[in-house]
């Protein structure tokens, strides 16, 4: 199972990039997560341009085509989306291949929850499969762990296989109901 | 008095771009409206940056420094706010000029409320002077109106004539009280 890692963050030493390689590191062998690293080269959404996207949209848009499922860990700016998070998903709404793809939110601010609530708005408008089960507040607050810390800690690196694991079976689901309802013979 | 209007669209045909070129028709000889145009070469927001910005960045907060008040008009995509005028205000939200600048949002889509109130909310959570009475809902709904229709509305235009009258009587006691606060001599 291919997963592709979105962070919604631009810095270096973000918290929300740390997350997603330290959820790599703690992926089982059956999957795959490909960090996704080309928000920052998309152009600001413009319809106009919808029709003949630019390369580095048309290369986003393969990777999200490729992918079973999207795990998105993104911060709250000003009580708000970052902008690079809501450009990234506007490339996507009228992306077809996005549409019912399993999608989960992680949130690494407990005290946070606009961005978190707006994430999941945004989500749902766009017809994404938002897995529930799987997305989570990490608690992380105050604990001041980097990528290394994060994998060493139980708490959160169990609550991020948890996260995995019903991601995982999502898409098991999804892909055994899409068979039986479009049966190949 | 400078206002500065900022779209939340970089779509040619944008209503509200549209929206924002009618009200400069409008406005009275005491206030020169200048549209930012701009929005569409900003980086995506990186906070790595913020010691030095480029150039796209210092250009569109020089012009913010420049205003007396700004004026907002911004659509909603897939209920949220657009990645555009998101990452135009994560650029502004550590931007010292900014804190207490008088801001008007416009709404031109009556059925849309989720960007208009969270761009309410990052705007408050930024210290803007969110004035309530120039941020009005515009009845456009179902009119088709183009630039040249909206100055001819009687309806509408009266609407964005307000809009400016109370914008205009806030900056001006803004003014006054900072000048009450902080006097010369």
């Amino acid at each position: 199972m291919n997963i592709l890692a979105i962070s919604g963050s631009l810095r270096r030493a973000s918290i929300n990039s740390a997350l997603l390689r330290a959820t790599r590191r703690l992926a089982p062998n059956d999957i795959a997560i490909h960090l996704c690293n080309g928000l920052g080269e998309l152009p600001l959404f413009n319809p106009d341009l919808e029709s003949d996207p630019p390369p580095a949209v048309q290369s986003f848009r393969a990777q999200v085509a490729a992918a079973d499922a999207l795990l998105i860990a993104s911060p709250e700016y000003a009580h708000g989306l970052t902008g690079v998070i809501k450009n990234a998903l506007d490339w996507l709404v009228s992306y077809e291949p996005f549409a019912f793809k399993a999608v989960a939110v992680l949130n690494a601010s407990p005290r946070a929850h606009h961005a978190d609530d707006a994430l999941r708005e945004v989500l749902r408008t766009m017809n994404a499969t938002l897995v529930e089960s799987a997305s989570i507040t990490v608690p992380l607050l105050g604990s001041s762990l980097d990528e290394d810390g994060m994998v060493s800690s139980a708490s959160v690196a169990g609550a991020l296989r948890d996260c995995l694991a019903s991601l995982y079976d999502t898409v098991v689901l999804q892909q055994a109901n899409h068979l039986a309802s479009f049966p190949l013979r």
